[in-house]
């Protein structure tokens, strides 16, 4: 299952018959869904509230200004109207300058992959969840903490596929160490693109990085050039280099991707109290700041480019400096971002992120809050939905499945509660009276088989079967499942002649030396 | 630390010291405090659902009725216009009747334990932590699962005493299985009453336990039977056999409890597909007319006795009948019985309660949810709020430790959001610029010590410092803790004279036999 493929990439036999139904067994698993929020945004702020962090945040782009460390992106913003300092990188807009940018960003658009029937709505009361993304190590419990692999990478985006509850790639899943950075992103992406038929992330580090992953994405999914040119096919996310500056790399992926109408998740790196005031109504400002100054630079480029206001602000441990994540102030944070997303109408990216360096209670407790936050502030586009230990600095297979099950728990919860005569079941409670039970209730009997949310991962045996069939913790069934869906695992269908064309790019352009690594 | 006390219970030494602070340099927690909800209440149901399940109860009450098993309750219904079947044990109400006499229980109470400063109001916004009740069974790390005894009874409690977050006592943490049933009680609120000061509960398990139970609590706050009597001082909880009954010894001791104007929570078990429809909605229709029931006839008893709406509503796995818990349909029915108790003007009981048969990963999934559930719900009193395992069958001292880490979490995450012009740090973002960072700002020097929540057992080293460390699991850090924390624990000052007559009327209701043990 785990051979290596050949450098640049061969089809998997298996995986190249056309239309062929993958067997999942491995768990029951709920369907795929694009679900939606069923309760109001928790809103931390009233409307005073808002209104200061958006007088902030107008108020440091006019008067302190943010850094764009591009000479393309200073060009267009000078264009246009922006005040441009010549003798450094500072760039300053006023609050008109602004919000007549804004205006242009849509509020929600459809992102359609190679498989249209996994097209996600980004916005609009929608939404989805993505796997981890970017942490250099992985771990799982027969083999410990190490470097990730092309083969961990591979198999978490088995894992990617197979589960319904995650909605897109966004990224290496784990960083393949093993593959030279100068082509890791042709054979990851020839990877994810094999493997997967979700929505596709493509790193914004730099002008190739880009290029050759929007390249890719137009060719998997058949597309002319113009037929990619014209909807969202694919995303990037590029992070502000807190406080106040923008880098060329991501800048430079921003702006290809928004030329092409393609989706830019702009995502500042405000933690309270490091690269942000510690007050979380300083953080917000600053993530306001920064994300809208990148928004407005891509709707100049290209008016109506879809855009997310992205939210990573958290606080971060005042005894060492590191980030915390799941904490009461992330939560906070992250609802006080979705109002301000909501301000502005435009869709809102948080994540689903932890601090703990195994899969045991504490990951879960940070993990649950952290989904809790972005349920709770309507998050439309979840980063990191399953997979992240250690502040992301590892990926683990276990809890991988372990977010998966809290995914679907999430979804479930979203059901809407029916009052009809049928479900207040007079007739039944008068029919069961008091001398019997609801088990065999011909009510009873009609629903039980959907009724309720059924987990693939917790165990509800009682204690003595649970101990006879080995006692065994959350992450070790999880450690038992990811096993048995990567052996079963079927790819989805891809044409052949796709499949040599994705190859014979990859092949060319390892060719030619993949993209510079010096920046 | 354990050494059984002789039978009848004698004062412990150091336990004796008036006056004496307790040391508690085993972690550092947040205060004592009476926390309020700062988010509106999850609404799963509109006005016009609330209503319909409102008219379904009052039509169960009306048209099926309730069996009460206590010939006094039935003669009190009976002489306040209730119709008594002749011939059995049901009691039928109508609307106009039930809503005459919902119509003196108070909204909000405060109850007062023998120390005054950990007086709790119920209700008003407020919440407030118990510690799990009445499982058979305990466990920790390093003896394994076992019998509960005394000793294990009397640890549970000092942890009850030594966390801040957990407001009250809620019956034996585990029941102390080595004592005699006949005397358990005796025995345990004595171990309770001399190692917390916080709010009692005594069981409604027939009339000998509630006025041992009554009798101790007075004797222990040092009040006279006027002043027992004047105020709510410990409450009591009963369950009605679910459906549509309530059993003799319960309504015996929660009119006795009412009579003497303590307060009594009546929560029904309506689990979806067993003891109740398998529809949300017609299980919180069942659940509140066998709550209302119980509570008509305590105001008939005394009206304006202070009485609670317990929730208990959850679903069972339909693959085996057995309870489940911290699922989405625990939290719809928690925030629907929200609802119901705000419509009736009561305050509002539910739990933090989990499946799992460990304190792992789906133990915290579990309990997130059902502490996530009571959040939104606006649940006045979290029973069962730390250490519950197994549906119930088990404590775990690990799992206390856990939960109380994450009763810590949803207490900061009430903190108000400020927004003032120090908050906004827009001098502190000019300031630092966009080539420095904001650990050493005077903005974040000035406030950094008391700006985050500062979790006692997340582990937020690094991988290569937690690894160093032992690499341990959240749970083993939570044995570490509950250990040193028992080791440091100090008992809260009793007056002698005060403990000897406590000590006198447990011996002497010893002699007397204790309880009856055959109902």
């Amino acid at each position: 299952m785990n051979q290596p493929d050949p450098a640049g990439g061969r089809a998997r036999r298996r995986g190249a018959i056309r239309g062929r139904a993958p067997a999942k067994t491995a768990i029951q698993q709920m369907p795929w869904m694009l679900p939606q929020f069923s309760d109001p945004p928790v809103a931390p702020l009233d409307s005073e509230g808002v209104a200061r962090i958006d007088a902030n945040a107008m108020r440091i782009l006019k008067e302190i200004g943010i850094d764009f460390l591009h000479e393309d992106a200073k060009r267009v913003l000078h264009g246009a109207g922006a005040e441009v300092d010549p003798d450094s990188d500072r760039v300053r807009m006023d609050e008109q300058f602004v919000r007549a940018h804004l205006a242009t960003a849509p509020s929600s658009f459809t992102v359609t992959p190679r498989n249209p029937e996994h097209a996600l709505v980004w916005g609009a009361g929608h939404y989805c969840f993505g796997a981890v993304a970017s942490p250099p190590n992985v771990r799982d419990l027969d083999h410990g903490r190490r470097e990730g692999t092309r083969e961990d990478c591979r198999d978490l985006l088995r894992l990617t596929q197979f589960f319904n509850c995650i909605h897109f790639n966004s990224g290496y899943p784990v960083e393949p160490v093993d593959v030279h950075p100068s082509v890791r992103h042709l054979d990851a992406l020839y990877d994810a693109l094999t493997l997967c038929d979700k929505v596709m992330h493509a790193y914004s580090l730099g002008t190739a990085r880009i290029e050759d992953g929007m390249e890719m994405v137009r060719i998997a999914a058949g597309l002319t050039h113009r037929e990619f040119d014209a909807a969202p096919r694919m995303f990037t996310n590029i992070n502000s280099s807190s406080p106040l500056k923008h880098d060329w790399p991501m800048l430079d992926g921003a702006m290809r991707c928004a030329k092409r109408g393609q989706p830019v998740i702009v995502t500042p790196f405000t933690l309270c109290g490091a690269m942000a005031p510690v007050t979380l109504a300083g953080a917000v400002s600053l993530q306001t700041a920064e994300a809208l100054a990148a928004i407005v630079l891509l709707q100049i480029v290209n008016p109506g480019a879809p855009v997310v206001y992205g939210s990573f602000t958290s606080n971060v441990d005042m005894k060492s400096g590191a980030p915390a994540f799941g904490t009461p102030e992330y939560a906070r944070a992250t609802q006080m971002s979705g109002q301000m997303a909501r301000f502005y109408g435009l869709p809102m990216r948080a994540s689903n992120a932890c601090v703990a360096n195994y899969p045991d209670g504490q990951a879960v407790w940070e993990s649950s809050a952290s989904l809790q936050a972005c349920n709770s502030a309507h998050c439309n586009i979840v980063y990191h939905a399953a997979g992240w230990l250690e502040s992301g600095l590892c990926t683990s297979f276990e809890k991988f499945v372990m977010d998966c099950e809290l995914l679907q728990q999430m979804n479930a919860y979203q059901s809407a509660v029916g009052v009809s005569e049928d479900d207040l079941a007079f007739d039944a409670i008068r029919a069961v009276g008091p001398h019997d039970h609801f088990l065999g209730a011909a009510h009873t009997q009609a629903r039980y088989k959907t009724a309720f949310y059924s987990p693939f991962l917790s165990d509800w045996r009682n204690f003595e079967s649970w101990e006879l069939a080995g006692a065994e913790h959350a992450e070790r069934r999880a450690n038992t499942l990811y096993k048995q869906i990567l052996r079963e695992f079927e790819p989805p269908p891809m044409d052949e002649a796709i499949r040599e064309e994705l190859a014979a790019f990859v092949a060319k352009r390892r060719e030619e030396g993949g993209a510079p690594t010096d920046f």
